[in-house]
C-alpha cells in the first residue's frame, strides 16, 4: 500500500481536473477559431456545463481534509511542491461562494457585450452602468480574496495572475520606469526622426502570409506534431500542452502584424510544448505565472525578433513568401521593426511605449479596486496619464482611451501587470543568456537557435511550477526579477545603437 | 409546483446529457479532423473521462425510480414520445456491466489497430486472432442485450442501430432482392455496354474541388451559418444539430469521389440542421435511427445528384470550378455517376450493386453473433457470396474482400444493413415526394429545391424521434417500408430509360 494515500488520492482529482481542463481547452479553442456562429448557444451551455462540473470538482469538500492529511504524509521534494501548488488552486476556487462567481460571470458577459456596441460608439457614459455592476462585484471579489489571505484586495486579485507579487513592489518597479521611460521615448524618437523606414506596399495575400508564418514557427521549433496553426479575430494561444493551438489574424495590408503576433504566440507554444512531459496532469507541471508566460512569448518577439540578427535571418524568407521590394531589405525591416511612436492603443504599441500603457491602466484599476477611486474619475485620470507619460491628448476619446481594452469589462483586473512584468524577465533572461551565450548574435544571425532554445529549456519551460517565481527566476538568472535588464535593453536597442 | 416532477427531473438529465455529448461530439470531430498525432494520448485520456462521465449519468441507479414514476405522470404526447426514447437508451445503458463494456473497447481498439497493418498484409490468419476476442465480446453483449429485451441475439445488437427492426424482416427485404439484384445488374451492363463515358482529365486542385464543394452544399441549402465542411482521411458527418461538421477527402485525380462524398454528407447534415430546435437536447429530437438517417444522405446523393435533372443543374458549376473539358458534358458526367461496374470493395460500389455488399455481411454476420458460424468459415463464405452476388472470384483476397471494413473490427455488428434500409427508405421518400410534387424533375433541373426540402422537412427532419420507424414511414409515404419502391427505382434508372 502507497504510503502517501492522501497525496496520491489528490493526484488522481488533479488528473481529472486535467482532462476536464483538456475537454475545455479545445471546446474554447473551437469556438474562437472554427465554430460558425449559430453554434454559439448550444456551444455556451455545454461549456457552462463543463465549467460547473470542474468547479464542483475543485470544490469538493473532501479535498480540504484530504490537503491537509497530505501536508503530513512523507513527501518528496517534488511531490511537495505540487502539493502547493494543488493548496494554491484549490484556495482560489474555495474562497469564493458560487453566487458571487456566477454573478460575476453574468455581469461580465452583459459589460463585456455592451462594450462591443458603446466602445464603437464612443459612449463612456452608457458604458458606464453595466461596468459598475462588474467593478462592484470584482471590490467584493477582491475582498473575500483578501479576507482568506491576509493580502490587500488588489494583491489578493494580483495572486491569482502573477502569484507572490504585491502592488507595493509594482509601486516601485513601474515607479521607477515612470522615471526614465518618457525620456527614452524622446531620445529613440530623436534618433529615429533622421531614418523614416519604407513602408512594404501590399496586398500581401493570406495564403502566402500563412505559408510564411508556417515557415517562422518552424524556424523557431514549433513543434507541428503537437499544435497547429489557425485564424481568429483575437489571436491567442490555447489548446493542451500535448497539443497547442495558435491563432493569428491577416491583413493583407500588414503581413508584419500576423507575422509578429505568430512569433508572439509562438513563444507561448514552445513553453507549453517543452513543459516536463512526466508532471503534465499535475499543477507543478503548469507554466508558471502569465508574467513568466508573457516572458516566452516577448523573448521571441521582442528579445529576437526584433533585434538585427534575427531580423537579418528572416528577411530572405519573407522576401521569397511575398516577392522582393525594397522594404524588405533587413536594415529597413529593422527599422520597421523598432518604430517608435506614441500612440493611444495599448494594442499597437512598440516595444518601447507599450510600458506606459500597463502602468497607466495599473494605476487606475489598483485605486479602483481598493475603492480609492470611483468609476467616474477614470477618463479625467486616463487623460492626464496618457499626457504625462505618452505626451498625447486622449480628451473625449473613450473608444481608443479608457474603452479600449476588453479586460475592464470582463473584471479581469489585476492581469495588466503581467505584461510588462513579461517583458522584463524575458529581458533578464536575455541578460543571462548572454553572459551563458556570448556569440549570441552570430548564432541566431546563422540560424543556430539550439542554444538559445536549450537555455529557455533548460531554465524556464522544464521548470514549469516547480518552484515559486522568485526562485525560478533566481535560478535562470541569479536574482529575483530586475527591471533593470529591461531598462538596458530598451536603452541598447532604442538610444544607445542607432 | 409541476404536476409532472419525475418526467421533469429526467428531462434535465437528459438535457445535461447532451450538453456532455455536445462536448464529446466537438473534441471527437476536432481528433478526426485538426488534431496533430502528438495530442492522441492526452485526447484519448479525456475523451474517456468524459465516456465514463456520460455512462455513469445515463447508469444513475435512480433513473429506474424517476422512469417508472414518470410513467404514472400526466405526460401530454410528446413527453410521452420523449419518455419512450428515454427508456430505450436507459435499457440500452444499462444492460450491460461496465466490464464488459470496456474489455469490448479494449478489443475493438486492439483489433482495429491491428487491422490497419494486417490488412495491409492480407493477413487473414493474424487478424483472427485479435478478431476472435472480438467476436467473443459481441455475442456476449448480444446474449445480454438479447436477455433484456426478450429479442434474438442478433436482433438485439440491430436494434441498437435501427430500432425495432428484426432479421426475420431483413431476411424477407433481403432474400427478394437477392431475387432481382444480379439480374438487374445484369441488365444494367448490358445497356451501358455502348457508351462508355469520357473519364475527367486530372489534376483537380484541392481548393478549386472545395470551392466546388461548398457551392453544391450551398445549393443543397446547408446553413454554412451553423457548420462547415473541412477535411479528414474518412469522411464523416459529426458535431452537432446547431453546428454540423462536415468532412471529406481529396484526391486530385478524381474530383467526384469528394463532390459525392460531399453530398452525401451534406444529407445527413440537413437533417441535424432542421430537427426541431424545441426538441434539441431531449431524446425525442434525435434524428430517428441510423437508416432513416441514411435516408437523407441517400436522398440527396443517390436519387438527387445521380438524376439527370441535378447532374444538369450542377454541371456550369463544375466547369466553373474546374475548367471546362468533354467529361463535363451533363450527358457524360450522369454516365459517370451511373455507371454500374461489380467490383470487390464496398466504399467503392456504384448505387446498383451496393446492396450487394450488405447483404453479403449481414448473411455472415447474423449467424456468427448467434453462434451458428466461426471465424474460421467467414473467407469461404465470402467468395461464395461474392460470386454468387456480383460473380466475382475473391478466393484468396482477405485485403479487398472480408477484411476490407473497420465495422467487424470495432465489434460493430448489425450495422451494415442500414445502408441499404437507407437506400430503400430514400426511394421509398422519393415515390411519395413525386407523387406529391409530379413535376419534381423540372423543378430540380431549374434549381428550384424548394418543395423537395420542404418535403423532407416536413415528412422527416421536423419528425426527429417522434415516432417508431414504421409509424414515420407510414405518415411520410402512406406505408411501412416497402422495398419495392427501391427495386423500381433502380429499373428506372438503369435498365428501362436507358
Amino acid at each position: 500500500m502507497s504510503s502517501t494515500p492522501a497525496y496520491d488520492e489528490l493526484t488522481r482529482v488533479w488528473a481529472r481536473l486535467h482532462r476536464f481542463n483538456h475537454l475545455a481547452a479545445i471546446v474554447g479553442w473551437d469556438r474562437n477559431a472554427m465554430m460558425p456562429p449559430k453554434g454559439n448557444e448550444a456551444r455556451a451551455a455545454a461549456e457552462a456545463e463543463l465549467a460547473a462540473l470542474i468547479h464542483r470538482t475543485r470544490t469538493d469538500p473532501r479535498l480540504k481534509d484530504r490537503l491537509a492529511a497530505a501536508e503530513g504524509e512523507a513527501l518528496d521534494e517534488i511531490a511537495r511542491a505540487n502539493l502547493r501548488e494543488m493548496r494554491r488552486e484549490w484556495r482560489d476556487a474555495n474562497a469564493l461562494p458560487e453566487s458571487l462567481v456566477q454573478a460575476k460571470t453574468l455581469a461580465a458577459a452583459r459589460c463585456e457585450h455592451a462594450w462591443r456596441r458603446l466602445r464603437a460608439a464612443n459612449d463612456w457614459r452608457g458604458f458606464r452602468e453595466p461596468f459598475r455592476e462588474v467593478v462592484r462585484l470584482a471590490r467584493e471579489e477582491a475582498r473575500l480574496l483578501a479576507a482568506g489571505t491576509g493580502l490587500s484586495r488588489y494583491d489578493a486579485l494580483l495572486e491569482r495572475f502573477e502569484p507572490g507579487m504585491r502592488a507595493q513592489e509594482l509601486d516601485r518597479i513601474f515607479g521607477a520606469v515612470r522615471g526614465w521611460l518618457p525620456g527614452l521615448v524622446a531620445r529613440a524618437r530623436l534618433a529615429q526622426r533622421s531614418a523614416a523606414p519604407i513602408a512594404p506596399s501590399g496586398p500581401f495575400p493570406v495564403a502566402a502570409q500563412r505559408a510564411l508564418n508556417l515557415a517562422v514557427m518552424g524556424l523557431l521549433g514549433f513543434d507541428f506534431e503537437a499544435g497547429r496553426l489557425d485564424e481568429s479575430p483575437h489571436p491567442f494561444s490555447g489548446g493542451v500542452p500535448e497539443d497547442v493551438r495558435l491563432t493569428t489574424r491577416y491583413r493583407e495590408d500588414d503581413f508584419l502584424q500576423s507575422l509578429m503576433g505568430t512569433i508572439h504566440e509562438t513563444g507561448h507554444a514552445r513553453f507549453e510544448q517543452n513543459l516536463p512531459r512526466e508532471w503534465l496532469g499535475q499543477p507543478i507541471g503548469a507554466a508558471r505565472s502569465y508574467g513568466i508566460h508573457e516572458s516566452q512569448s516577448l523573448a521571441l518577439e521582442m528579445q529576437i525578433a526584433r533585434g538585427r540578427p534575427f531580423v537579418r535571418l528572416v528577411a530572405p524568407l519573407i522576401g521569397a513568401h511575398l516577392g522582393g521590394q525594397p522594404a524588405f531589405d533587413p536594415e529597413n525591416l529593422h527599422r520597421l521593426l523598432t518604430r517608435v511612436q506614441p500612440g493611444p492603443i495599448r494594442v499597437n504599441a512598440d516595444e518601447a511605449t507599450y510600458p506606459a500603457h500597463v502602468i497607466l491602466r495599473y494605476e487606475i484599476e489598483r485605486p479602483l479596486i481598493e475603492g480609492d477611486i470611483e468609476i467616474e474619475e477614470i477618463p479625467s485620470l486616463w487623460d492626464a496619464k496618457m499626457a504625462e507619460l505618452l505626451g498625447l491628448d486622449t480628451r473625449g476619446d473613450y473608444r481608443d482611451g479608457c474603452m479600449q481594452d476588453v479586460h475592464w469589462s470582463e473584471g479581469a483586473f489585476g492581469y495588466f501587470p503581467g505584461y510588462t512584468l513579461g517583458a522584463m524577465y524575458a529581458a533578464q533572461w536575455f541578460a543571462a543568456l548572454r553572459r551563458a551565450v556570448p556569440d549570441l548574435d552570430s548564432l541566431i544571425e546563422a540560424g543556430e537557435l539550439g542554444p538559445l532554445f536549450d537555455w529557455l529549456r533548460a531554465n524556464i519551460w522544464s521548470q514549469a511550477s516547480r518552484w515559486e517565481t522568485a526562485e525560478l527566476a533566481r535560478r535562470a538568472s541569479g536574482e529575483a526579477l530586475n527591471p533593470a535588464h529591461f531598462r538596458a535593453h530598451l536603452e541598447s536597442r532604442y538610444v544607445e545603437r542607432r
